[in-house]
């Protein structure tokens, strides 16, 4: 049950969003127990952002949500290779982008909740 | 003091638009407390969403915050109502949509927060 | 590690976001050891908003995201800041507008967790 929102101010293409969507599929399972086959993923490009008090830079913000907890190790790695991922195929520079995560306590499914 | 965010990769007439409103004003007095006097609704459709790695079903992310807490078995009803409402009004499968709660501790109204 | 997304259903010309900007990247000094150099802006304009069951008036929903926590205090600040400011610059009326708080545990920049 995770989530991960992307949100930069530059143009992605839809190969380019393939591209993401797989790379991101890859990177969840750096959380333990979590795997594409619960991953849901929103891109939102072109967007109004600033850093900094700049918006002429290209900027990324990465929301990661997920039903319960992990470890501070995890979530690490799960920067690192977003970051990575980011910065690989956006051309994005590691110090424009913010990954912020949010642990959920309820999180409904199929008209239920987990 | 609720915020319902619907974001859905399908289109969302004005019409629909409506109708969806009206139910999730009705919907969020399944929280003890809450209705549809204090409700904030934000739409996005036609979003960039994945589920599972497949962009072409019908997919939807739901956010509810609230000011405060609510039961498990409130959340639980809350999930029913508004699965059921997108999946009558928009088509959506149930098994395709998330609905996400978030217990919010600060929050600001008319210049002060509550 | 400050973020602030602002969601109006009012248009925003470039004009007019680069004020809410500035003014946005001096009010977050309200929150001490926050500042503009660490502050990450979005803006949505003629976003998709109903409040009461209506969608006719301007309405505004502030998310502010921070790393770490703050006090009720520097809250209420900033709640009022940002209010007058929506206030001012886009004429929303004060009662239209929600401020929301996340206090964030995890949060990344630059390939790292704080």
């Amino acid at each position: 049950m995770p989530f991960i929102s992307t949100k930069v101010n530059v143009k992605i293409s839809k190969e380019k969003e393939e591209i993401l969507k797989s790379k991101l599929g890859k990177a969840i399972e750096l959380i333990p127990g979590k795997t594409e086959d619960w991953l849901m993923l929103s891109f939102d490009d072109q967007c109004n952002l600033y850093f900094k008090g700049i918006s002429e830079d290209k900027i990324a913000f990465v929301e990661v949500k997920i039903f319960g907890k992990a470890t501070q190790a995890a979530y690490a790695k799960l920067t690192k290779a977003i970051t990575d991922i980011l910065n690989q195929e956006l051309d994005i520079n590691s110090d424009r982008i913010y990954i912020k995560y949010e642990e959920v306590e309820h999180w409904g499914w199929n008209g239920n909740n987990f």
